[in-house]
Protein backbone atom coordinates (compact mmCIF):
# COMPACT_ATOMS: atom_id res chain seq x y z
CA UNK A 1 0.00 0.00 0.00
CA UNK A 2 1.02 3.10 -0.83
CA UNK A 3 1.60 6.41 1.80
CA UNK A 4 -1.68 7.78 0.06
CA UNK A 5 -3.78 4.56 0.79
CA UNK A 6 -2.32 4.45 4.18
CA UNK A 7 -3.01 8.06 4.69
CA UNK A 8 -6.87 7.60 3.20
CA UNK A 9 -7.19 4.55 5.11
CA UNK A 10 -6.20 6.32 8.38
CA UNK A 11 -8.89 9.22 7.93
CA UNK A 12 -11.67 7.36 7.10
CA UNK A 13 -11.11 5.29 10.57
CA UNK A 14 -10.44 8.66 12.09
CA UNK A 15 -14.20 9.75 10.99
CA UNK A 16 -15.98 6.74 11.67
CA UNK A 17 -13.58 6.54 15.30
CA UNK A 18 -15.54 10.03 15.87
CA UNK A 19 -19.35 9.30 14.56
CA UNK A 20 -18.99 5.97 16.78
CA UNK A 21 -18.08 7.93 19.91
CA UNK A 22 -20.93 9.79 19.24
CA UNK A 23 -23.44 6.95 18.43
CA UNK A 24 -21.71 5.63 21.76
CA UNK A 25 -23.28 8.50 24.05
CA UNK A 26 -26.80 8.24 22.42
CA UNK A 27 -26.70 4.78 23.90
CA UNK A 28 -25.23 4.97 26.93
CA UNK A 29 -27.45 7.86 27.33
CA UNK A 30 -30.82 6.38 26.26
CA UNK A 31 -29.58 2.79 28.40
CA UNK A 32 -29.88 0.45 25.73
CA UNK A 33 -27.33 -2.18 25.39
CA UNK A 34 -25.88 -2.17 22.18
CA UNK A 35 -24.16 -5.60 20.58
CA UNK A 36 -22.30 -6.06 17.09
CA UNK A 37 -22.52 -9.30 15.90
CA UNK A 38 -19.18 -10.57 13.56
CA UNK A 39 -18.65 -13.49 11.90
CA UNK A 40 -18.09 -15.68 8.93
CA UNK A 41 -20.84 -15.63 6.24
CA UNK A 42 -23.33 -18.57 7.33
CA UNK A 43 -22.42 -19.19 10.73
CA UNK A 44 -26.02 -18.50 11.64
CA UNK A 45 -25.98 -15.12 13.04
CA UNK A 46 -29.44 -14.48 12.58
CA UNK A 47 -30.50 -17.83 13.82
CA UNK A 48 -28.85 -16.84 17.03
CA UNK A 49 -30.41 -13.39 16.47
CA UNK A 50 -33.93 -14.85 15.53
CA UNK A 51 -33.59 -17.14 18.68
CA UNK A 52 -32.46 -14.25 21.04
CA UNK A 53 -34.93 -12.04 20.39
CA UNK A 54 -37.78 -14.31 20.70
CA UNK A 55 -36.41 -15.12 23.99
CA UNK A 56 -35.87 -11.31 25.36
CA UNK A 57 -39.23 -10.51 24.23
CA UNK A 58 -40.96 -13.24 26.09
CA UNK A 59 -38.86 -12.24 28.97
CA UNK A 60 -40.53 -8.52 29.10
CA UNK A 61 -36.96 -7.01 27.56
CA UNK A 62 -37.44 -4.14 24.57
CA UNK A 63 -35.14 -5.39 21.66
CA UNK A 64 -34.36 -4.36 18.45
CA UNK A 65 -32.30 -5.22 15.32
CA UNK A 66 -30.29 -3.55 12.69
CA UNK A 67 -28.98 -6.50 10.20
CA UNK A 68 -26.35 -5.73 7.57
CA UNK A 69 -25.92 -7.52 3.87
CA UNK A 70 -24.44 -6.48 0.54
CA UNK A 71 -27.83 -7.55 -1.31
CA UNK A 72 -31.37 -9.20 -0.15
CA UNK A 73 -33.77 -8.63 2.95
CA UNK A 74 -33.75 -11.84 3.64
CA UNK A 75 -32.54 -11.50 7.15
CA UNK A 76 -34.45 -8.71 8.34
CA UNK A 77 -37.87 -10.81 6.98
CA UNK A 78 -36.92 -13.89 9.03
CA UNK A 79 -36.06 -11.55 12.20
CA UNK A 80 -39.34 -9.90 11.97
CA UNK A 81 -40.87 -13.13 12.53
CA UNK A 82 -39.85 -12.94 16.27
CA UNK A 83 -42.19 -10.14 16.36
CA UNK A 84 -39.33 -7.66 17.02
CA UNK A 85 -38.53 -4.37 14.99
CA UNK A 86 -35.70 -5.47 12.58
CA UNK A 87 -34.27 -2.98 9.99
CA UNK A 88 -32.25 -4.02 6.64
CA UNK A 89 -28.88 -2.25 5.97
CA UNK A 90 -28.17 -2.74 2.33
CA UNK A 91 -24.50 -1.89 1.97
CA UNK A 92 -24.61 -2.91 -1.90
CA UNK A 93 -21.08 -4.01 -2.28
CA UNK A 94 -19.51 -2.29 1.12
CA UNK A 95 -17.87 -5.17 3.03
CA UNK A 96 -18.98 -3.95 6.62
CA UNK A 97 -21.08 -1.71 8.32
CA UNK A 98 -19.64 1.19 9.58
CA UNK A 99 -21.09 3.96 11.91
CA UNK A 100 -22.63 6.61 9.16
CA UNK A 101 -24.70 3.71 8.32
CA UNK A 102 -25.92 3.04 11.78
CA UNK A 103 -26.52 6.37 12.55
CA UNK A 104 -28.19 6.92 8.69
CA UNK A 105 -30.22 3.79 9.69
CA UNK A 106 -31.42 4.97 13.43
CA UNK A 107 -33.32 7.78 11.49
CA UNK A 108 -36.75 7.56 10.52
CA UNK A 109 -37.24 4.23 12.10
CA UNK A 110 -40.88 4.34 12.44
CA UNK A 111 -42.00 3.17 16.24
CA UNK A 112 -38.40 2.70 17.62
CA UNK A 113 -37.22 5.24 19.80
CA UNK A 114 -33.47 4.22 21.77
CA UNK A 115 -35.05 5.51 24.70
CA UNK A 116 -37.40 2.59 25.27
CA UNK A 117 -35.38 -0.07 24.04
CA UNK A 118 -33.23 -2.35 26.26
CA UNK A 119 -31.53 -3.92 23.37
CA UNK A 120 -29.86 -3.18 20.02
CA UNK A 121 -28.58 -5.92 18.27
CA UNK A 122 -26.25 -4.91 14.89
CA UNK A 123 -25.59 -7.39 13.12
CA UNK A 124 -22.90 -7.09 10.71
CA UNK A 125 -21.84 -7.78 7.39
CA UNK A 126 -20.52 -11.79 7.16
CA UNK A 127 -16.93 -11.25 7.01
CA UNK A 128 -14.12 -12.11 9.55
CA UNK A 129 -11.77 -9.13 8.79
CA UNK A 130 -13.05 -6.11 7.39
CA UNK A 131 -15.73 -5.51 10.52
CA UNK A 132 -12.72 -5.35 13.18
CA UNK A 133 -11.55 -1.83 12.67
CA UNK A 134 -14.89 -0.17 12.37
CA UNK A 135 -16.32 0.57 15.61
CA UNK A 136 -20.21 1.31 15.86
CA UNK A 137 -20.69 2.18 19.02
CA UNK A 138 -21.19 -0.75 20.28
CA UNK A 139 -20.42 -1.64 24.49
CA UNK A 140 -19.98 -5.20 23.08
CA UNK A 141 -18.98 -7.01 19.88
CA UNK A 142 -19.31 -10.73 19.98
CA UNK A 143 -17.60 -12.86 17.36
CA UNK A 144 -19.60 -16.30 16.04
CA UNK A 145 -17.41 -19.39 15.53
CA UNK A 146 -19.29 -22.34 14.04
CA UNK A 147 -18.40 -25.96 14.84
CA UNK A 148 -18.04 -26.40 10.90
CA UNK A 149 -15.43 -23.69 10.38
CA UNK A 150 -12.27 -25.02 12.10
CA UNK A 151 -11.09 -24.55 15.01
CA UNK A 152 -8.01 -22.78 13.62
CA UNK A 153 -10.39 -19.39 12.90
CA UNK A 154 -9.00 -17.37 15.71
CA UNK A 155 -4.96 -17.86 14.40
CA UNK A 156 -5.93 -16.97 11.06
CA UNK A 157 -8.42 -13.74 11.98
CA UNK A 158 -7.00 -12.66 15.06
CA UNK A 159 -7.68 -9.01 14.43
CA UNK A 160 -11.48 -9.77 14.85
CA UNK A 161 -11.09 -12.12 17.52
CA UNK A 162 -8.72 -9.62 19.48
CA UNK A 163 -11.17 -7.08 19.30
CA UNK A 164 -14.05 -9.18 20.78
CA UNK A 165 -15.41 -8.87 24.32
CA UNK A 166 -17.38 -12.16 23.63
CA UNK A 167 -17.36 -14.99 21.70
CA UNK A 168 -20.37 -17.60 21.04
CA UNK A 169 -19.44 -20.95 19.31
CA UNK A 170 -22.41 -21.90 17.20
CA UNK A 171 -24.07 -25.25 15.83
CA UNK A 172 -22.88 -27.20 18.47
CA UNK A 173 -25.56 -29.59 17.43
CA UNK A 174 -23.60 -31.20 14.80
CA UNK A 175 -20.11 -30.81 16.55
CA UNK A 176 -20.16 -34.68 16.29
CA UNK A 177 -20.86 -35.03 12.36
CA UNK A 178 -18.07 -32.08 12.00
CA UNK A 179 -15.63 -33.68 14.16
CA UNK A 180 -15.34 -30.14 15.80
CA UNK A 181 -12.47 -30.36 18.58
CA UNK A 182 -13.79 -28.54 21.36
CA UNK A 183 -10.55 -28.56 23.40
CA UNK A 184 -8.76 -27.20 20.57
CA UNK A 185 -11.27 -23.90 19.45
CA UNK A 186 -11.42 -23.01 23.01
CA UNK A 187 -7.76 -22.92 23.45
CA UNK A 188 -7.34 -21.05 20.02
CA UNK A 189 -9.48 -18.07 21.33
CA UNK A 190 -8.01 -17.99 24.61
CA UNK A 191 -4.60 -17.46 22.77
CA UNK A 192 -5.71 -14.83 20.65
CA UNK A 193 -8.16 -13.38 23.39
CA UNK A 194 -7.14 -14.15 26.71
CA UNK A 195 -10.16 -14.51 29.48
CA UNK A 196 -12.58 -13.56 27.24
CA UNK A 197 -16.51 -15.50 27.81
CA UNK A 198 -17.20 -18.20 25.60
CA UNK A 199 -20.58 -19.05 25.11
CA UNK A 200 -21.44 -22.80 23.47
CA UNK A 201 -24.33 -22.48 21.71
CA UNK A 202 -27.15 -24.01 19.11
CA UNK A 203 -29.92 -21.77 18.08
CA UNK A 204 -31.88 -25.00 16.82
CA UNK A 205 -32.24 -27.34 20.37
CA UNK A 206 -31.62 -24.48 22.76
CA UNK A 207 -28.15 -25.79 24.25
CA UNK A 208 -26.48 -22.82 25.90
CA UNK A 209 -28.81 -20.26 25.07
CA UNK A 210 -29.44 -19.65 29.23
CA UNK A 211 -26.17 -18.84 29.32
CA UNK A 212 -26.32 -16.59 26.91
CA UNK A 213 -29.54 -14.73 27.81
CA UNK A 214 -28.31 -14.76 31.53
CA UNK A 215 -24.51 -12.73 30.06
CA UNK A 216 -27.03 -10.14 28.34
CA UNK A 217 -28.82 -9.35 31.48
CA UNK A 218 -26.20 -9.66 34.11
CA UNK A 219 -25.86 -5.82 36.26
CA UNK A 220 -24.25 -3.62 33.45
CA UNK A 221 -24.90 -5.67 30.37
CA UNK A 222 -22.72 -8.88 30.01
CA UNK B 1 -18.02 6.79 -0.13
CA UNK B 2 -16.42 10.25 -1.04
CA UNK B 3 -15.54 11.01 -4.91
CA UNK B 4 -12.18 10.82 -3.54
CA UNK B 5 -12.46 7.21 -2.54
CA UNK B 6 -13.71 5.97 -5.34
CA UNK B 7 -11.46 7.76 -7.55
CA UNK B 8 -8.44 5.90 -5.71
CA UNK B 9 -10.23 2.36 -5.55
CA UNK B 10 -10.37 2.38 -9.27
CA UNK B 11 -6.36 3.48 -9.31
CA UNK B 12 -6.11 0.58 -7.59
CA UNK B 13 -8.03 -1.72 -9.62
CA UNK B 14 -6.72 -0.44 -12.74
CA UNK B 15 -2.94 -1.18 -11.68
CA UNK B 16 -3.89 -4.50 -10.54
CA UNK B 17 -5.76 -5.11 -13.87
CA UNK B 18 -3.21 -4.38 -15.57
CA UNK B 19 -0.56 -6.26 -13.34
CA UNK B 20 -3.25 -9.65 -13.12
CA UNK B 21 -2.91 -9.36 -17.69
CA UNK B 22 0.47 -9.52 -17.48
CA UNK B 23 0.81 -12.65 -15.17
CA UNK B 24 -2.07 -14.07 -17.47
CA UNK B 25 0.34 -13.61 -20.17
CA UNK B 26 2.53 -15.26 -18.26
CA UNK B 27 0.92 -17.97 -17.17
CA UNK B 28 -0.49 -18.68 -21.08
CA UNK B 29 2.64 -18.89 -22.21
CA UNK B 30 3.71 -21.34 -19.58
CA UNK B 31 1.47 -23.44 -20.22
CA UNK B 32 0.25 -23.84 -16.60
CA UNK B 33 -3.55 -24.00 -15.83
CA UNK B 34 -4.30 -21.28 -13.19
CA UNK B 35 -7.19 -21.33 -10.35
CA UNK B 36 -8.20 -19.00 -8.19
CA UNK B 37 -10.31 -20.79 -4.96
CA UNK B 38 -13.04 -18.50 -3.13
CA UNK B 39 -15.15 -18.76 -0.43
CA UNK B 40 -15.99 -17.93 3.38
CA UNK B 41 -13.72 -19.30 5.77
CA UNK B 42 -13.72 -22.69 6.74
CA UNK B 43 -15.81 -23.64 3.50
CA UNK B 44 -12.91 -26.40 3.01
CA UNK B 45 -10.55 -24.84 0.57
CA UNK B 46 -7.41 -26.06 1.76
CA UNK B 47 -9.31 -29.69 2.46
CA UNK B 48 -10.37 -29.85 -1.50
CA UNK B 49 -7.23 -28.76 -2.23
CA UNK B 50 -5.68 -31.02 -0.24
CA UNK B 51 -6.83 -33.98 -1.93
CA UNK B 52 -6.76 -32.00 -5.18
CA UNK B 53 -3.30 -31.82 -5.34
CA UNK B 54 -2.75 -34.98 -4.15
CA UNK B 55 -5.08 -37.00 -6.90
CA UNK B 56 -3.62 -34.57 -9.34
CA UNK B 57 0.41 -35.89 -8.27
CA UNK B 58 -0.82 -39.60 -8.50
CA UNK B 59 -2.29 -39.15 -12.42
CA UNK B 60 1.29 -37.27 -13.15
CA UNK B 61 0.21 -34.22 -13.21
CA UNK B 62 2.45 -31.28 -11.91
CA UNK B 63 0.85 -29.11 -9.50
CA UNK B 64 1.56 -26.37 -6.95
CA UNK B 65 0.00 -23.86 -4.85
CA UNK B 66 -0.13 -20.23 -3.40
CA UNK B 67 -2.07 -20.03 -0.25
CA UNK B 68 -3.11 -16.91 1.47
CA UNK B 69 -3.76 -15.99 4.92
CA UNK B 70 -3.53 -12.77 7.22
CA UNK B 71 -1.57 -14.86 9.44
CA UNK B 72 -0.30 -18.32 9.96
CA UNK B 73 1.40 -20.93 7.63
CA UNK B 74 -0.98 -23.45 8.60
CA UNK B 75 -2.49 -24.27 5.48
CA UNK B 76 0.96 -24.03 3.76
CA UNK B 77 1.93 -26.62 5.89
CA UNK B 78 -1.16 -29.08 5.42
CA UNK B 79 -1.22 -28.72 1.81
CA UNK B 80 3.04 -29.83 2.42
CA UNK B 81 2.20 -33.03 3.30
CA UNK B 82 0.94 -33.70 -0.51
CA UNK B 83 4.40 -33.64 -1.57
CA UNK B 84 3.81 -30.64 -3.90
CA UNK B 85 5.15 -27.69 -3.89
CA UNK B 86 3.20 -24.91 -2.11
CA UNK B 87 4.03 -21.55 -0.54
CA UNK B 88 2.17 -19.02 1.75
CA UNK B 89 1.50 -15.67 1.28
CA UNK B 90 0.61 -13.54 4.85
CA UNK B 91 -1.18 -10.58 3.84
CA UNK B 92 -0.98 -9.29 7.57
CA UNK B 93 -4.42 -8.07 7.62
CA UNK B 94 -4.86 -7.25 4.09
CA UNK B 95 -8.69 -8.99 3.66
CA UNK B 96 -7.72 -10.43 -0.02
CA UNK B 97 -5.21 -11.39 -2.60
CA UNK B 98 -3.89 -9.29 -5.42
CA UNK B 99 -1.75 -9.44 -8.40
CA UNK B 100 1.47 -7.41 -6.86
CA UNK B 101 1.03 -10.63 -4.21
CA UNK B 102 1.08 -13.67 -6.79
CA UNK B 103 4.23 -11.23 -8.83
CA UNK B 104 5.92 -11.40 -5.70
CA UNK B 105 5.60 -15.00 -4.32
CA UNK B 106 6.31 -16.52 -7.65
CA UNK B 107 9.72 -14.82 -7.32
CA UNK B 108 12.52 -17.00 -5.90
CA UNK B 109 9.98 -20.00 -5.35
CA UNK B 110 13.19 -22.53 -4.58
CA UNK B 111 12.43 -25.68 -6.74
CA UNK B 112 9.21 -24.25 -9.05
CA UNK B 113 8.91 -22.96 -12.90
CA UNK B 114 5.70 -22.16 -14.36
CA UNK B 115 7.00 -23.99 -17.57
CA UNK B 116 7.41 -27.18 -15.14
CA UNK B 117 3.94 -26.63 -13.98
CA UNK B 118 0.23 -27.96 -14.92
CA UNK B 119 -1.45 -26.58 -12.76
CA UNK B 120 -1.22 -23.49 -10.50
CA UNK B 121 -3.84 -23.42 -7.77
CA UNK B 122 -4.23 -19.96 -5.54
CA UNK B 123 -6.17 -20.14 -2.58
CA UNK B 124 -7.44 -17.10 -1.91
CA UNK B 125 -7.90 -15.21 2.06
CA UNK B 126 -11.10 -16.16 3.80
CA UNK B 127 -13.99 -13.82 2.59
CA UNK B 128 -16.93 -13.52 0.31
CA UNK B 129 -17.04 -9.85 -0.53
CA UNK B 130 -13.24 -8.70 -1.10
CA UNK B 131 -11.61 -10.82 -3.30
CA UNK B 132 -14.46 -10.76 -6.19
CA UNK B 133 -12.78 -7.13 -7.41
CA UNK B 134 -9.07 -8.42 -7.75
CA UNK B 135 -7.99 -10.26 -10.88
CA UNK B 136 -4.70 -12.72 -9.64
CA UNK B 137 -4.61 -13.39 -13.65
CA UNK B 138 -6.27 -16.98 -12.71
CA UNK B 139 -8.34 -19.00 -16.11
CA UNK B 140 -10.45 -20.22 -13.94
CA UNK B 141 -12.27 -18.29 -10.96
CA UNK B 142 -14.00 -21.28 -8.62
CA UNK B 143 -16.27 -20.22 -5.66
CA UNK B 144 -16.81 -22.94 -2.92
CA UNK B 145 -20.37 -23.25 -0.88
CA UNK B 146 -20.21 -25.82 2.13
CA UNK B 147 -23.14 -27.23 2.94
CA UNK B 148 -22.86 -25.59 6.64
CA UNK B 149 -23.63 -22.31 4.91
CA UNK B 150 -26.92 -21.55 4.00
CA UNK B 151 -28.40 -21.79 0.89
CA UNK B 152 -28.47 -18.12 0.32
CA UNK B 153 -24.96 -17.19 0.41
CA UNK B 154 -25.38 -16.72 -3.77
CA UNK B 155 -27.92 -14.32 -3.21
CA UNK B 156 -26.63 -12.19 -0.21
CA UNK B 157 -22.81 -12.31 -2.25
CA UNK B 158 -23.73 -11.88 -6.08
CA UNK B 159 -20.66 -10.34 -6.66
CA UNK B 160 -18.25 -13.00 -5.45
CA UNK B 161 -20.91 -15.94 -7.70
CA UNK B 162 -21.52 -13.72 -10.44
CA UNK B 163 -17.24 -13.50 -11.27
CA UNK B 164 -17.09 -17.57 -10.71
CA UNK B 165 -16.50 -19.77 -13.64
CA UNK B 166 -17.12 -22.98 -11.51
CA UNK B 167 -18.89 -23.98 -8.17
CA UNK B 168 -17.75 -26.19 -5.85
CA UNK B 169 -20.17 -27.33 -3.08
CA UNK B 170 -18.40 -28.59 -0.32
CA UNK B 171 -18.66 -30.64 2.83
CA UNK B 172 -21.93 -33.06 0.84
CA UNK B 173 -21.15 -35.62 3.69
CA UNK B 174 -22.89 -33.63 6.56
CA UNK B 175 -25.24 -32.26 4.45
CA UNK B 176 -28.25 -34.37 6.46
CA UNK B 177 -27.31 -33.15 9.44
CA UNK B 178 -27.40 -29.72 8.43
CA UNK B 179 -30.71 -29.99 6.86
CA UNK B 180 -29.03 -28.73 3.33
CA UNK B 181 -31.95 -28.18 0.88
CA UNK B 182 -29.59 -29.12 -2.31
CA UNK B 183 -32.39 -28.19 -5.11
CA UNK B 184 -32.44 -24.27 -3.00
CA UNK B 185 -28.90 -24.05 -3.47
CA UNK B 186 -28.66 -25.27 -6.67
CA UNK B 187 -31.49 -22.88 -7.90
CA UNK B 188 -29.88 -19.52 -6.30
CA UNK B 189 -25.94 -20.46 -7.66
CA UNK B 190 -28.09 -20.62 -11.48
CA UNK B 191 -29.82 -17.39 -10.20
CA UNK B 192 -27.12 -15.71 -10.00
CA UNK B 193 -24.60 -17.33 -12.48
CA UNK B 194 -26.82 -19.10 -14.91
CA UNK B 195 -25.25 -22.28 -16.72
CA UNK B 196 -22.33 -22.41 -14.25
CA UNK B 197 -20.49 -25.57 -13.75
CA UNK B 198 -21.31 -26.60 -10.13
CA UNK B 199 -19.87 -30.17 -8.19
CA UNK B 200 -20.89 -31.45 -5.45
CA UNK B 201 -18.35 -32.48 -3.21
CA UNK B 202 -16.80 -33.85 -0.32
CA UNK B 203 -13.04 -34.01 0.16
CA UNK B 204 -13.36 -36.67 3.38
CA UNK B 205 -15.13 -39.78 1.19
CA UNK B 206 -14.09 -38.58 -2.18
CA UNK B 207 -17.38 -37.89 -3.46
CA UNK B 208 -17.60 -35.55 -6.13
CA UNK B 209 -13.65 -35.33 -6.63
CA UNK B 210 -13.43 -37.82 -9.73
CA UNK B 211 -16.24 -35.09 -11.86
CA UNK B 212 -14.01 -32.36 -10.21
CA UNK B 213 -10.72 -34.04 -11.65
CA UNK B 214 -12.24 -34.69 -14.66
CA UNK B 215 -13.12 -31.08 -15.05
CA UNK B 216 -9.61 -30.13 -14.13
CA UNK B 217 -8.07 -32.12 -17.22
CA UNK B 218 -10.47 -31.75 -19.81
CA UNK B 219 -8.71 -30.18 -22.96
CA UNK B 220 -8.46 -26.47 -22.44
CA UNK B 221 -8.67 -26.34 -18.63
CA UNK B 222 -11.70 -26.55 -17.38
Amino acid sequence: MTTRIVELRRGILKKNDELAAGLRNRFNSAGVLVLNLVSSPGTGKTALLERTLRELRARGAQAAALVGDLETDNDARRLAASGAPVRQINTHGICHLDAEMITKHLEGWEGVSLAGLNYLFIENVGNLVCPSSYDLGERIRVVLLSVTEGEDKPLKYPGLFNSADAAVITKIDIAGPCGFDRELALRNINEIRPGIRIFETSAKTGAGINEWLTYLEEPGGG
